[in-house]
């Protein structure tokens, strides 16, 4: 009965999983928040990767991390010319800021004035803060938590507004974990010098990052995105281990803390239909999901809230009306059809980058279609010969090289998790997270 | 607070929607269970249905009759050859009897052993029953709570089980709503005879559903499947009134109820890839839904589950790069492709069939694109045509004529609404419903 588990002061959010974490009571006063963005990840990602690291010796399928925390879902629209199909930027606008807007618009309102974000409120508030992300970390999602800009595209001065935006004299983000070389090391402005000459570290391995200990670090891994986990190699971190980076720091701060850690690539996976890319993206995200949860649950003060800002490419698991989805084909691969694509755009043979990167029986016609591709144009021809492989083989099905309008999931765990149980519009998601703060 | 709130009796289930409506104590005992499937209803059709309902002249969209009481997800997968995409006879054995079996069973498991419905079990409790459906009403859905088979295609015998399948010696189904005359009144069996021997009434229009006043009631509606709502004509009920009628019957039961209401042909919609057919099957489901709602807001002792057994069709809103779903376009049609491609089929003008059932100013190229399909095939195929405009003005993409994979939304009102949050496999959700009867 839920009536005795509220007695003694934990109340349900009804989920037989979440049953006795959520504690409502005074003493779980909420210290930190955690708030992870799976880009592009709509509920046919979530249900395909369960599928896909399923154990299929076992009956029935095993859940993921997030499953677990499952509370509810969350409206995606944006306010582009009337209502429609958001990008990133408005999505995450609308989540950081607590307002709806227009598409491309970042940490602003439909007329552009500046709208305050849940990080600078936590900044405000004593509070240490950090965005995470695996794109560059001035791109339109981590932009909407830590600067303002009527356009996404505007990277350098974005990039600019993280040094140059203070609250009470001091900057406003004290770790930034992703890439973006290109935009802090410039010819006009060099702000990783800037940051440098203000107390920050700069590191850009990962063994300089797991070296480093400064509460406040600039760490930038790639020119601009990082490369997907399948293909990164030991130099560049894990979002798991950026997240441990930033955790590590930010919880030295007493008064608490805000991180926003996004899996950025998911979405880019989806703009490319690349369903490999995007398995390897989901476990890349959940890892550091992970991460966070294992946090929360030693720290007890630590709300941990989980979304996605809407869904790419129109995924579908199933497709020309056969009843299966297949992750089997999928896992067979060490390298996304992008990376094996380069490969042989360079000149490398067919034949052997299909048998060194997929670890499958590769039939005539397939090696054929590859080879065609790469004959007939260049990389994103033969990455397009590659990826229609492992769609075919999995049975995954794509409407679209942008974004789709269906509803994501919402997750939440810790204290205060069930404020985001239900539906929620974006733009009521954002209102909540500064709630918190307020 | 939260707490508050439980110690008044009534726990939140966190979603401030749902808060005060869930009431767990023991006074709210279940006595009527209301389950609600929207065939093919996966995640994509309740965004779309929401933004195609939306008052455009407001900012925020207007939240549909489900969205309120959204609670969780349900997994689909089911057990034919390994774990793949269900079919609609496997997900509503699953959800009807709690176990996963394979596609095609009707409410036997892998073994092909009968297994208990959760109808079956309310009616050994003395309880009144119920089934309701837009199909016919011995299709896989329905036939999974009333009947046991091997196979959903055998049509004939799934309906002979209503009749024949006796419980404490009775006829185990008081109501039976939807269409199936072809399977009821047979030359080698009439099952409405039977049924009217035995006390029933048999009806098969509106008028006579409505002026009809026995408790235990056959009603045919259609030869199979009944027109889609939008094609219908009045002496042919909707899915509301059907659900109105059951309820009216079933509930002069002291010993309550169990009643399962189908939306079967947003599932049909999805496997034409007919996005105006799936709308107004929303709306048809949708209005159903709310008459089981206000019958549990006035009794207090009903609970209302809605769910989805997959989704159909790869639905998404958004196609071929555009950041667009508009709706306006569908609410411009008066029939479904499919009523005006068979006008045209038989004969009719293509020109006056459009400007009679579309309300838009179509292209030159639009017209001539049904007009060549006209000229170059059936029915089918200039369906396809008309389709196609609405796909193409609207952005909605389609991946296949199948089914998929995605998780779908889970709604629940009433006493134990609780019970039916989070992410639950749809074999759990049968066993929670076969526990609310335990």
């Amino acid at each position: 009965m839920v009536t005795s588990l509220v007695l003694g002061g934990l109340a349900t959010i009804g989920n037989p999983f979440v049953e006795a974490k959520v504690d409502t009571t005074n003493e779980a006063k909420i210290k930190n928040v955690i708030f992870l963005i799976g880009d592009g990840m709509g509920p046919a990602y979530n249900t395909a990767y369960r599928s896909f690291k399923d154990d299929k010796s076992t009956p029935y399928m095993e859940k993921t991390a997030f499953d677990q925390d499952l509370v509810g879902a969350q409206e995606t629209y944006s306010w582009d010319e009337d209502q429609s199909v958001t990008d990133s930027a408005a999505a995450a606008t609308s989540m950081a800021t607590g307002v709806k807007t227009y598409n491309g618009a970042i940490a602003v309102d439909i007329e552009k004035n500046n709208t305050k974000t849940v990080l600078e409120l936590a900044k405000e508030q004593g509070k240490a803060t950090g965005i995470v992300a695996t794109s560059q970390i001035n791109h339109a999602t981590p932009a909407s938590f830590g600067a303002h800009d009527e356009s996404r595209k505007n990277y350098n001065s974005i990039a600019d507004d993280y040094y140059d935006e203070l609250i009470n004299g001091e900057h406003k983000i004290d770790v930034m974990l992703g890439g973006g070389t290109a935009y802090f090391e410039r010819k006009d402005r060099n702000l990783a010098e800037e940051f440098q000459t203000d107390g920050y570290s700069y590191v850009t391995t990962t063994e300089e990052l797991l070296n480093n200990e400064n509460d406040q670090v600039l760490g930038l891994f790639a020119a601009k995105g990082m490369d997907k986990a399948i293909d990164r190699e030991d130099d560049v971190p894990s979002l798991a281990e950026m997240t441990d980076a930033a955790i590590e720091r930010l919880s030295n701060d007493k008064d608490g803390f805000f991180l926003m850690v996004e899996g950025s690539q998911i979405d880019w996976a989806g703009h490319d239909n690349d369903v490999v890319a995007a398995m390897s993206e989901m476990e890349d995200f959940e890892k550091a999901y992970e991460r966070a949860i294992e946090f929360a649950k030693k720290d007890k003060h630590t709300l941990v809230v989980t979304t996605a800002d809407h869904s790419t490419g129109g995924l579908t698991m199933g497709r020309d009306g056969e009843y299966k989805w297949d992750p089997a084909p999928l896992r067979a691969a060490k390298r996304t059809p992008d990376y094996m694509a380069s490969q042989i755009a360079n000149g490398s043979d067919v034949e052997e980058v299909l048998s060194d990167y997929i670890d499958l029986e590769l039939s005539n016609e397939e090696i054929q279609s590859v080879k065609d591709a790469a004959a007939a144009g260049g990389v994103s021809t033969i990455d397009s010969a590659i990826e229609k492989i492992f769609d075919i083989r999995s049975g995954t099905g794509w409407t679209t090289g942008g974004h789709t309008g269906v509803d994501v999931n919402v997750y939440a765990y810790g204290p205060q998790a069930n404020k985001f149980a239900g539906l929620q519009d974006n733009h009521e998601t954002g209102q909540k997270l500064l709630d918190l703060f307020r």
